[in-house]
């Protein structure tokens, strides 16, 4: 199968790190990397419409020609395959909770980031009809984000709980995504925060 | 337990719909409605904060204390509660297809109805930074998306294949939230949404 990719951007790197938690190596899951680099726009031409209608990296394309895009389809399409060391969950519960706070840091923290990007960047001015204002508030949300989740943190070694879990990931590479909106953690600030970020980081996986 | 709910929002109806489809009685699943009226505001209550935190309705509380919320991962807990009537798929390719497509709705459509709703409507005023423009701009993407949607529904019963999904209760709660930023199938220009339409309005879980 084929995964489309790019180094430098949130979302691949949420799949990359999810297969190297779950240590599948690449070789042996028969997977070839296509590089599509979205700083030169790549994503928008017309070849990659085929391939992403939706215009969303990564897509995983399987040998019968299916392409899956969105990352956590994806990395659902691994879970499956592969359910030794679960990131998900292990029952109906654990289930339930990993998509709650993973849902909750997407439609708000990566959110929040990715429209403040989206809206006050020039790079996506061709394919977004840019509100300047809608960037600023943007961004002020994502701090009540940032905020919100350090307050999480102070009682609650990962993002659920004492278990490491795709919604580590998730978090993981929005706050470290932010820099694009010139948002770091900062320690005096966000401690809890700033505590979680270190132990995740040091993780291998991180540097997939 | 207890299902925190409102009769007329999108997505508390996603959840009842799940439910529904799935054949589960709210007395023999024992679940015991509580009715939160997002009319009188009462969603953003210091009680409901309690809750939940992030704001959102529906919530499940489970009878250990446990809540629940994001319609997704109130569904999941439900879906493998009740494995019987699967709506998220049954393999790895057919959960990734869902969850693929459920996304590309949330993220698109439903996402760009309730941006416009949320910036444009003087209800949401007391917790919204209000952007007048990208109200208009995320109309203007809703209207986009419901184009998109009808020609992926030319070449597909359902969202996703032959097989009903929780990605029709996605898409069919989000077409008809639309009705508050005055959209509306328009049969002429989108006869395969329309079509569709139709046929999931049909089954008797859109009234639950």
């Amino acid at each position: 199968m084929k995964l489309y990719d790019f180094k430098m951007a949130p979302n691949p790197r949420r799949v990359r790190m999810f297969l190297a938690e779950k240590g599948i190596s690449y070789q042996q899951a028969g997977i070839e990397v296509v590089n599509v680099d979205i700083g030169k726009g790549e994503t928008f031409s017309k070849e990659f419409k085929e391939i992403s209608p939706y215009g969303g990296l990564p897509v995983l394309e399987l040998d019968d020609g299916t392409r899956i895009s969105e990352s956590m389809a994806i990395s659902r399409y691994f879970e499956e395959l592969y359910p030794e060391t679960p990131l998900m969950g292990t029952d109906a519960k654990s289930k339930a909770l990993i998509e709650m706070w993973n849902r909750r840091l997407e439609l708000g923290l990566y959110t929040a980031i990715a429209y403040s990007f989206r809206h006050g960047n020039p790079m996506w001015k061709p394919v977004t009809n840019q509100v300047a204002e809608f960037a600023e508030v943007s961004a002020e949300n994502a701090d009540k984000q940032i905020h919100k989740l350090n307050k999480h943190l102070a009682g609650s070694k990962y993002i659920v709980g004492d278990e490491f879990s795709v919604a580590d990931i998730t978090a993981l590479c929005a706050i470290d995504f932010a820099k694009v909106i010139k948002r770091r953690i900062d320690e005096e600030k966000h401690p809890h925060l700033a505590r979680w970020h270190k132990l995740v980081s040091e993780r291998a996986s991180s540097q997939a």
